[in-house]
């Protein structure tokens, strides 16, 4: 079978022909402008495709709620031209075949349960730790909804004793978006954090913040893999000083194989890489033919 | 048709009957000792009844994987006499019918969405704040699993600009349940929760660690209806407060009626008062008959 998939971001649009393993066969991308302009270099790519479902996941919030009015919306985004935007109803002019739709990073956690880092679980939270901080998760091989779907970049942390950074949320300042984000790491040093990589103290203040966020996930959705993606984690020294902070903190409590003994198995980057976003998309118009 | 329901909790186990309207026909208790003591009079009491199923919320942590060779045990508890208790294995050995397990507050989430405060919805978080904080929800019908349960009562939190308590939580000291759970009054104050009734400052610094508990809850499970049992909630004064705070830390992040306009009816007292655990047992006999 074929998949269109489609990767909707805040700066481009990925799109792609993947098959039901996964197997991303093309791929091409637009810039993000107005949804008339890059709807229709999308459209305009598909359009000569054979295809048996889509995928969408995309940048929110979004409206995944089936049975809702403005089921496959964007709703209520900070990028006006996008707001309240009918991405699905738009596509669905032009494509008359089964379509799934969810957040960007949900679409990943489930692409990750399919193909990737979480192939054979039945749950994974997938976080990117980028431009922003997002993260989707898959419980009991379903994507999360309920009032609306996770928003996991903006959880509260604490302050690392030795950071006196303001944060640089626009919403909350020091909530994990702001604390963690490459941007945060870019405005509290004053260089990239590519150029950084050689400054443990970049990196242990990192680790603190994302840690934190992994305890919180432990917690609150108890998921059977995290997986941490996106540009910031590039940095793979990250990984090993988060799992070390993550076992600190939690301290015991949590007393199960994946923690006490397989950690490293446990908090781990994409088995997809750079793929986890489109592949979600694949993997969403997967299930939309109930494969 | 009719239902033996088990509470199984730290001091107490309250046993009874219910029925698929989720009303509690019978009701008695029995303090918790050993297994063998307090399993005897559990099995006494049921040993003559009418029942179509059987519903077992109980402390945890436990395996409620059903395809896990330990299902239906008591695992990691502190409590030692009732470490790796197999529970299930025991009633089963004295009644030939279905079971329905999980922790008491998932439990206690899922009996809120058959009959109590999220009654029609398909999502509900239920934490208590008592002796100890816990916390279970229900998303998409389901309770939640993945590696383990929720374990909410753990999250971090920041700390209140004028609290200088330094938290009793065994493993985390200033996590949630350290700081805010109703021993954590107890010490902060010199006094019992029921008897600061009347000083604002400690339903103030309370409903602050509980709305960061709430908000976090938003931002992960994005459940439907957030509802706050257990004793110290019999403060009422504490939703007000709690649920300004939530709209300050959302800081209008999180667009929906929910929060901008229906927060009174989005965190909430359990619709079942204190027999939430009770019917929540009788929810999960129910789920085991496949109703
Ligand atoms: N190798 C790297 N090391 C550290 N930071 C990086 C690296 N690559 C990208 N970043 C940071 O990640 C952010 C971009 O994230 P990315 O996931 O690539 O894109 P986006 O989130 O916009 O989809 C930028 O702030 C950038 O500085
Ligand atoms: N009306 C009340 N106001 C404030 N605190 C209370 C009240 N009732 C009980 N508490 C506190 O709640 C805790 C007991 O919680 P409860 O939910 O009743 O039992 P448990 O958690 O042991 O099942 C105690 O710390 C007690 O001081
Ligand atoms: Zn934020
Ligand atoms: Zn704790």
């Amino acid at each position: 079978m074929l998949f269109g998939a489609i990767e909707a971001g805040g700066t481009k649009f990925v799109c792609g022909i993947g098959n039901e393993n996964g197997e991303i066969l093309e791929r091409v991308s637009f810039p993000t402008t107005t949804p008339e302009e890059t709807m229709g270099q999308v459209i305009n790519f598909f359009k000569d495709k054979q295809m048996d479902a889509m995928g969408v996941g995309t940048f929110g919030p979004v409206d995944p709620n089936e049975s809702s009015p403005t089921y496959g919306y964007i709703t209520s985004t900070p990028k006006i031209k996008w707001r309240n935007f009918d991405i699905i109803g738009e596509l669905k002019k032009h494509f008359n075949i089964p379509f799934g739709f969810d957040t960007d990073v949900n679409a990943a956690a489930l692409g990750e349960t399919e193909w990737g880092a979480a192939k054979g679980l039945d749950s994974c939270v997938y976080m990117t730790v980028g431009t922003g901080i997002g993260g989707g998760a898959v419980i009991r091989g379903e994507m999360v909804h309920g009032m609306l779907h996770p928003e996991m970049g903006h959880i509260l942390v604490k302050r690392h004793p030795e950071d006196d950074f303001a944060g640089n949320c626009p919403y909350h300042q020091d909530c994990l978006e702001g604390m963690a984000a490459g941007p945060a790491i870019e405005k509290r040093w004053g260089k990239k954090g590519i150029e950084l990589q050689e400054v443990d103290k970049v990196w242990e203040i990192e680790a603190y913040y994302l840690a934190q966020a992994a305890v919180n996930l432990i917690y609150t959705l108890s998921p059977k893999k995290i997986v941490l993606g996106g540009g910031v984690m590039h940095q793979k020294q990250l990984f090993p000083i988060i799992r070390e902070n993550v076992k600190e903190l939690l301290n015991g409590y949590v007393q199960t194989n994946e923690i006490l003994s397989d950690i490293d198995q446990y908090i781990v980057p994409p088995g997809l890489g750079d793929n986890a976003g489109l592949c979600g998309a694949v993997a969403l118009a997967k299930k939309a033919c109930g494969i």
